[in-house]
């Protein structure tokens, strides 16, 4: 736990009126700096730091918590299509308690910001010990994890102050992104030609996150809306599905109503019990693989009465079903980076829902930054 | 999806007002059926059908939606720890469409009640086609599911007619647990008269779960405070935080209350933020290895205003913090079954909470019994 004096504080959050705000404003530049140090620009090649041998690797296990474990479940879809190399990722608090079924010939990646969630520590310790491979990605590169391990990924995104985290959950994406091209270079799957496009589109990330965050005026006004409701349901696919994660943990954390998230697929499996018109939906959908299906639970929802919020990008809302209450328009992009482009909107609307309902966006209730104890 | 005439309808119900409380307590006759398919009672082994070699599986991938899927996530607990198998539980509308990294030397498990269900079948083939083989834990043995796989799990429960699956879960869970042991013994890691110990815990589980279902009048007082709940959190760890996902799915489900479930371990992490003397928290904690963290999760909760349901058991009950609004006590098991046993009180608190706010509890609004589209 960094300790900021006052004055200091004051002094960085700038013109910002919370630290969150800021931060979300800062992702551009917090991607940019943090892809900075895992691609080699001039070259048009990704050059993750350490001398682990992706091609070696059987499996990779990430553990983390919250925010954390959610960019690790968006690097697990990217890393098992890009790179066939198989990922588990589970909640840290489960996987240490429990007695998983290792193997040893798999990389452990342990995910935290601070560095020293207790969970994730205890989670990382269990592999090590039986002798799997290490790697942290991490902010605080002093931290008990990061010395505990073979290589250490760091985030370059600065000091995240606020307890909602934003700009260390897209760096952290930024750096599995890294990570899931490097694997699938070193296994055989990348001809050069296709890593060159790849880095190169990871490379318009910060510009296209920046592009996002211009939305906010448009996404204050969904926030007077979604203020009024007492819950929310998050819908996506594939790494839409994380981020509907994502999108619900920060209406929690920080504005204290009850969203959800869910795979789109499960919304017959149950939630759609839940479809009144008292409940904003709001359905994450680019123009990518899964765009049909979820543009296809959109309309299952709004026929059984549901207030859609469809945030989309630029090709998506030309494909969108009519009738949406509200669609967002985020600007276009490979589905490599999607889920960073996205994630302004949905921490934007967390932040103004938030304000708007006078709670204390920084310092929520009952939380802390970092959960060192068990 | 089968069509039942309306004279059968009312034959089938017997004394019960509906199909879900019948099938509730059906179970402790549905789960004996099946576990004596799973058995052999008189060797104290477990029997399980087909001639699948578990010592040679390498892992497991289980593919499911809904309930099923959480039937598989309880799986997965018993099947690492007691065999050392790794596996993958997958909701099926997000594996079929992510180009998962799969190995061939290991076993698909399709589950779906109807044995129709579109996503699962499909996830099952996009397995079967790469050379893995297959099983299918289904109920209706005469489905595409069952007839496209190399081993037929059935489960012996009778046919389901509530919406909201109950008996068919705890059936699933049955043979999982079965297969748990046989795949345990198969890889040399439980004696015989360890295997013998282990049956005969699983043939106590119709007795406890009757006794769990016998808890009905005091969950039915439960369910009138929980009733005028807008929202309620469910939280447990190990098994039970998939069974707290499944109390959730059941309160949304049948009584159109925004309930989540979430592994305890996370509540730091964000959901603690939700707490308020409003919100109904239900705890599952049965006196296992992870008791001791829930009920400090539990005291957590209390200190933020939280008003906690306590479900535990006899032993567990003996050892709670004190100042829960209710502690429901259900007999004590095994670890082995208590996702079996503790079951029962989540199906009643949903039941009792839906007939109480005037719902259909068979056929609730928005939803199939057969999700036979994507």
């Amino acid at each position: 736990i960094r300790t900021v004096p006052s004055s200091a504080v004051l002094m960085e959050k700038g013109n910002y009126r919370h630290f969150m705000e800021k931060e979300i404003h800062d992702q551009p530049e917090g991607c940019q700096r943090t892809i900075a140090a895992y691609v080699d620009t001039l070259g048009g090649r990704v050059a993750v730091p350490g001398d682990l041998d992706f091609a070696k690797l059987e499996r990779v296990q990430i553990v983390a918590c919250g925010t954390s474990y959610i960019a690790g479940v968006i690097g697990r879809y990217l890393i098992e299509q890009l790179a066939d190399l198989p990922v588990d990722v589970e909640i840290a608090s489960e996987f240490r308690y429990r007695d998983p079924a290792i193997r040893p010939a798999s990389l452990v990646i342990a995910m935290s910001q601070s560095g020293e969630t207790a969970d994730t520590l205890a989670a990382l310790r269990y592999c090590t010990e039986r002798g799997m491979q290490s790697a942290a990605i991490v902010n605080a590169t002093e931290s008990t994890i990061a010395r505990e391990v073979d290589v250490v990924w760091p985030i370059h995104c600065g000091p995240e102050i606020g307890v909602a985290s934003t700009k260390a959950f897209t760096a952290q994406v930024s750096v599995l992104i890294s990570i899931a091209i490097a694997a699938a270079k070193a296994r055989g799957r990348l001809s050069e030609a296709e890593e060159q496009r790849l880095v190169k589109v990871l490379l318009e990330a910060p510009r296209l996150i920046a592009e996002a965050i211009g939305l906010e005026d448009a996404i204050r006004d969904i926030a007077v809306e979604v203020s009024k409701a007492k819950d929310v349901l998050y819908l996506g696919r594939g790494p839409m599905s994380a981020l509907a994660l994502e999108g619900a943990l920060k209406l929690k954390e920080i504005s204290y109503i009850h969203a959800e998230g869910y795979a789109a697929g499960e919304l017959k499996h149950g939630p759609i019990a839940l479809v009144d018109d008292q409940t904003p939906i709001i359905i994450l959908a680019p123009f990518d693989a899964w765009f049909e299906k979820s543009a296809s639970n959109m309309s299952e929802v709004m026929a059984r009465g549901g207030q859609v919020v469809f945030i989309t990008d630029t090709e998506g809302a030309k494909h969108a079903p009519a009738g949406a209450k509200v669609v967002v328009t985020a600007p276009s992009s490979d589905p490599l980076i999607s889920a960073l482009v996205m994630s302004a909107p949905i921490q934007l609307l967390a932040y103004h829902v938030a304000v708007l309902k006078g709670a204390d966006v920084d310092q929520p209730r009952n939380l802390a930054k970092s959960v060192t104890v068990e």
